[in-house]
């Protein structure tokens, strides 16, 4: 894991992009293709074998190969040197039969696939661990009374379920789409040259087929300039990391010092003994405000020239690795956050109290409103608004001494006015409804 | 259309989202949340069909509507007050019922929605035609050769039907992810002040109902600050628009003077009598050039705070609206560029020896190989293209040349080495699964 | 102003970039061109007159030009056909005078720069509202203390004048940045079809300067292609609109109902009575989401083609006018949330005490550290924010508490360790500093 | 280097920004710190010398500190933890005083800061000589005529001298933009907790100006949440690879097989003998693709809550290390590129009529108009360019016949039509201007 790059991945995911996983990724396809064209007749046996052996092997040299890439603009070519050179050391005559009908962008698409196909487990487990605990997490709090809140003001009641259920949904559905994503993306990349596989004469299908089977991808026709597969990883990574940086962010504000209501279990601070810092949250967020310019980056480098592009294809290697990363380092920080949250149903509690119970406001209105008229009943209650904001009086009080200069308002109307239990409305049975649905 | 957006919408799309269009989608909600409340029992009839009468009259005044929107961060409140005092105006007992249970997002967030929905019909329409066009394009030239190029530079040959399949059917697996996307995103947005719909109590389900079916629109659950459905239309805009551009692109570069292999009908210039511009490609991508960067917006603002956001919310109608036209406007142009695309087989053949014919150089070295080995091979292409290069004589020649003096190749190996068809490997096998494929 | 755009710009900048607005400028263009060219002696002066006649004429039917601009991918053609149509209607023999020499990109360019200089008086004149009512904010709370906050947790004591001081300078930089870059945008475009000014003659460079003069630019080699001057102003708007982010996030974390410190005067909502909504942030904040994607869409353009390019320069009328227009809409915005910000130093010293005081505990540390040593400090006030957190005990008596058991602690060594007043270090110097040093 | 980013840094930035090269940054600061503190009187000289010795020493564990980094957000307090352990080890008392007074994001901005300082040099050499190579090129070919083309099309006359002129002038401007950010960029963070430095009492001041002194930085007030000057350097990055960028495309669609007009040296491919690819123009688009989504990121990151910020300080690192990297790569691969570029004169006349010579048709209405009237001479040269298009008749062959049909027209106004030299307009002198107008 690079330390420039420390807050943006995980330890799994580093080790996969790192220079022994490229390395590993690239050699592989090149192995593959040795045996799928040893399989399919196009190559000979031996050749298969010893292209196989040298790729297994350590000890290539990655700095050198990644120093001699930007000649050429691209890892490949210092690649399939190295690897023909090593083969050539073992078995000369199978030199010749490396990289066979394949091109540059053969193997480095193909290794990125790899690599993505090897990220997808840790992400997923992260993201099962997620999903859990978010679950359970709404239904403890199915009935746990909180302020809602817009443009950050007490809005009316809800559940602590509904808003953890509200997360849970959005999460669950970009997670379907990235998942669903991902898969489709699995594909091989092998069109040599320009994508016609020429250089592999008849044996083209088979070889495809076979180096295909070997690396457990689906065979495809080339997709050399159509990047729309893995754009749709990169999009997917997009609106994940979104859904889960809502999440964060809504734990970060619940976690205010003024607000209490929510804690992660969080980190500490190099000079501050008070600090729990919101250090899960803090990485969520710092992933949702790189992935959207990442995934800008990647649709920009989507419009690709004929047959292999001039700029496009050269930047999506850093692009695809640190969008993956990051949506990763996002997914486990907020499985890690929600699992060890501490939630304060006391402090939500008393937080209706602590702003003066204006979030009973609108339902004030609408029970006078019947009594009295809509424009007479707004009149009361911003009138108790004011003046609970300046006397300190809470809300409720200051509308029923209000309310009693009203004989048109029946007796005990208000008297339950500040119990936010009465006033959730739907909250529970959309709650059960976000849940269930996640099929969409 | 306003003139400063001229070049990125089409005149159907701009009406949609224009002040009538905008103004009619949101009196369109209040008139349909009136009448499903009706249905539902929870205002009364002449309530309903006064609103609905009100909101259906010409006169609002948009204007000012747009310049009170700024105080309190939404057209909302403005447009709201201006429907209540026209229903009061007609009928004062119905003006309570205005906009009830009803929050501003739940306006502005179904608005857009219908303008969504609107928008598909003509963005697919000329999708049609584009996919329609693509298909039989590729069909016309299965066989027509032309170079392959990487870097924009001669590769090896394919068809030019290879290469429209390759736009085809990455344009038709984008438009299937951004259509599947447009219909999921069809759901009415309904949730009262914080979601709960409390202020509608035991009537809000079938008040939900009664609206989504009054708009034809699915009811779901609120999702205030769960935008990943509009999100997922918005990145499937910047992909499906990116694979639009890709094949702008390729045009706009065949149509150089120097290439002419393909040209759109195009326009003319302000100033120059002989030019034909790429002007649908140059729309295209305009559009490609502003998607990622609205994508990317969107994603931001997707971080939500809790039950309403602050800032987020406020910028998502721009963004989407300018995302749907530009996209719109993208198909719209690409369909128009494709249907009138003149292609010339003839120079796609001259072009081979316009560029000397060492699109040929990969085959020969495969010829070679086997004969006199694939380092001694190399040297030989590597020689006649230099030789080539310098002297002008066509790189077969030169290759030729060379070969004589090699006993080991056999007489003839190199006769057909510049006849493209020679050399077009899987084209047409790849082609026809391209066009087939369209289902993933 | 569109309604769907009507939170992202003032009605001061709708107008520049309304329909007559973009006219004008192109017709300005049109008509200094004519007299430029006629003071050089490069057409007749009758044709001048006639052409500025015809340019200042109302009826120009903007959405016929917009309509028609597709075709050619510029709105200039069919602007000049319409300019071009008039003056023959009104003088024939000086139609062939209309546009001479100049390129269609010459026109929308220019009218581009010319809308900028015409939006550049108001926003300054909101950005100096801005700059003079922080700097009066800062003063006149030059020893207002409240909670520092990183993370969103409690620090240590700042002011609330160096707070806005920090604001005020940050907005004070990237206003200079950007104001000079507007400064040197401020340049004519004039290079015909290929930026030579071929069809100008000898007389090109006289037409140059008069036309610059005439519409007060300044007169500079052709620049159809580098667009670095435009994009150092969207760029700087990037930076100026996240200066005023900040400081607007800022305001709406205080004026949440549970910190209270600051406040807006804010909008109201559309069903809740309460509601004093930031929406001024909101706006700010908005503009914030939407600038980072419009710079990148800026930037990818700006890789141009040649001597005009082919999809970059089309995408950018939108590009600039919806970034000039939303940072004009949060300078706007933000001068009005800070003019009428409602300061609470009562209630900023009251959450030192509602959240525990813990935001004492570096002081804590440093005040015992040499008298126990670093490491049994830390112990004694760690456990003292976790009995101040268990027990709703100030942390400042609790550490007092556990003070008297420690020998080696002199006696009222803590005593005033809970006056923030006491830990507000350089506040003041840093504050003075940075109202100071505008000058970078 | 690490393999995945290999095209998108050079070798000595690669160093920069690795884990040695941050370790020391954050190390330095620490010592510097240390250093700065004792000069101040705020710790003991010996401290200073212990700590200074410790951080001097190798042996720190990256990898454990980068993995650590995570729990808290921030890789500075296991840097701190793992310096204060080695201190201890050296000698215990000293402990006490690493990192006192200072907060984390004291270490990281900083060491962000010494990171860019060292990173400038290596820029700074590449873009000399790449400033130098444009100028050198552009006298060069002061007088080589070459198409100039508009949309990729034909259009009139331009010399290649004043084309590379263009991008000399842009890359000059927009390098010293970045110049001047990064020479602003340069200044200390040293703030503490919260930006107040009250750990350090009295003799702040005093530590601030030694620890700036000792790291060669300038002091300035604590910017823990005004990210404006890392901005400017990022943002002007972002305009700098995109001057850049616009060089390079236009360097690569020179290059085509089909154009011929400049190649650079380029690299090879893996597969095809023949390949000279356009691998630094490659690498400079890439970048050019990268750098707006690194912008985009940065600014959204700049939106930064109260005194340290939550997501968006943690997200900065990659960033500003990737935007800076592909900077530097993209300048040093387009100064490969310019000072190897092979330019063909031969082939650029060539080019004239390969394309039919249509690009003198602005001009052959220019001088036809005032012998026949504007719309006589455009039907005349639209006709000719038809008739050249038809029968690959040149352009002025087919025009001169036409002509001599028209009696108005006198004889031999069409003679030296095709010559380019005729046409160049204020080439040179715009030429001559750009390169001196550096200035600005």
């Amino acid at each position: 894991m690079a330390l420039i790059d420390c807050l943006s991945t995980t330890e799994a995911l580093a080790a996969i992009f790192s220079d022994d996983g490229v390395l590993r990724a690239m050699l592989e396809f090149e192995a593959a293709l040795a045996r799928g064209a040893a399989a399919a007749g196009a190559i000979p046996d031996f050749a298969a074998r010893t292209i196989s052996e040298a790729a297994s092997g350590k000890g290539f040299d990655t700095a050198a190969i990644a120093a001699a890439a930007r000649a050429g603009a691209t890892p490949a070519i210092p690649l399939v040197k190295a690897l023909r050179d090593r083969v050539q050391a073992i078995d000369a005559p199978s030199a010749a039969y490396v990289h066979l009908g394949a091109t540059s962008q053969d193997v480095t698409d193909t290794a990125l696939v790899l690599l993505l196909k090897e990220a997808r487990a840790p992400i997923a487990a992260d993201q099962q661990r997620l999903d859990r605990a978010l679950r359970r997490l709404s239904e403890r709090h199915a009935s746990t009374t909180m302020i809602g809140r817009t443009l950050l003001l007490p809005a009316t009641p809800i559940t602590f379920g509904l808003k953890v259920a509200g997360w849970s949904s959005a999460i669950a559905r970009s997670w379907r789409r990235l998942d669903d994503a991902w898969e489709r993306s699995l594909v091989i990349q092998l069109g040599g040259a320009a994508g016609t596989l020429a250089a592999l004469g008849e044996k083209a299908p088979g070889v495809v087929e076979g180096t295909a089977r070997e690396l457990g991808l689906r065979p495809a026709p080339p997709w050399h300039t159509d990047r729309d597969r893995l754009g749709a990883v990169v999009t997917a990574c997009g609106l994940h990391v979104a859904a889960l940086g809502k999440a964060a962010r809504d734990v970060s504000l619940l976690m205010q010092a003024e607000v209490r209501e929510a804690a992660e279990q969080g980190g500490g601070s190099s000079t501050m003994p008070q600090k729990r810092n919101p250090s899960g949250c803090a990485l969520v967020l710092a992933a949702a405000t790189r992935l959207p310019g990442l995934v800008s980056s990647y649709l920009t480098a989507m419009v690709q020239e004929h047959e292999r592009a001039l700029g496009g294809i050269q930047a999506e290697w850093p692009i695809v690795s640190a969008a993956v990363q990051a949506t990763g380092a996002a997914v486990a920080a907020l499985a890690g956050v929600v699992e060890g949250l501490d939630v304060d149903p006391d402090r939500m509690r008393f937080n209706f109290e602590l702003t003066g119970g204006a979030v009973f406001a609108e339902r004030a209105a609408m029970l006078l409103a019947p009594a009295i008229g809509r424009d007479r009943a707004q009149q009361l209650v911003v009138g108790a608004v004011a003046q609970s904001r300046e006397s300190a009086v809470p809300f409720a009080v200051a509308l029923r001494d209000a309310a009693r200069a009203e004989p048109a308002i029946p007796a005990g109307l208000l008297d339950d006015l500040d119990v936010p239990e009465r006033y959730l409305g739907e909250s529970e049975r959309i709650r059960i409804r976000l849940l269930a649905e996640t099929d969409e």
